[in-house]
């Protein structure tokens, strides 16, 4: 696939909140991913697919209930995409939250080989 | 300025190619640029406003003509933003050349703080 069509598929399942199909059909087994600082749920940075799922199911984990989550078209430059997310949810562990991140993208073989947030 | 402010001025004077007063207006003393990776031209981060304006005067330099410069909307979250900039250029030493960037930056107190560039 090319970064336009990964850009596309990412945004579509991201919008379905399949974040599972995204991680298996689009990213690469190395693929990293960068938060914009460590916290004590997530470092900041994590390497490998497997543990890049895992911290997937530990975000699933950590939120009650979401309530919207939209996902802008991306913008495409070269091997990069970014969209914006906006996340409104209510977490277990300190109530109802709203999130908002740059997520930039960079492909490679036809694999997201990056994700890293901005906030 | 809001962040959605800040992101409008840049955008507006960068499809402008008016960098130096968008470096002024817009950039923290402090600021810190950062490139995709090293190259023998800039290094890969690039520290406080006098340097990136120096930065931005020897890309100038590099630079023989500028054939078309095209700048996205922003995506905005939060105190981050993101734009695509598509520049059709002649470099003085390797010809025409098509470059593609996204480029995120981060706002603090008003000002520019970091800008991170991905291709």
């Amino acid at each position: 696939m090319t970064t336009q069509e990964i850009a596309k598929k990412l945004v579509d399942l991201c919008r379905k909140g399949n974040f599972d199909s995204a991680h298996n059909e689009l990213y690469s087994k190395d693929a990293k991913s960068i938060e914009t600082m460590a916290t004590p749920a997530f470092p900041k940075e994590t390497t490998g697919l497997d543990a890049i799922k895992k911290k997937g199911q530990m975000w699933e984990s950590m939120v009650e209930k979401t309530h919207q989550m939209t996902v802008s078209d991306p913008l495409i430059a070269g091997d990069a995409f970014a969209v914006s997310m906006d996340m409104d949810v209510t977490m277990k562990d300190r109530g109802r939250t709203h999130m908002k991140e740059i997520c930039v993208y960079n492909v490679k073989n036809g694999k997201i080989v990056s994700e890293e947030f901005f906030s």
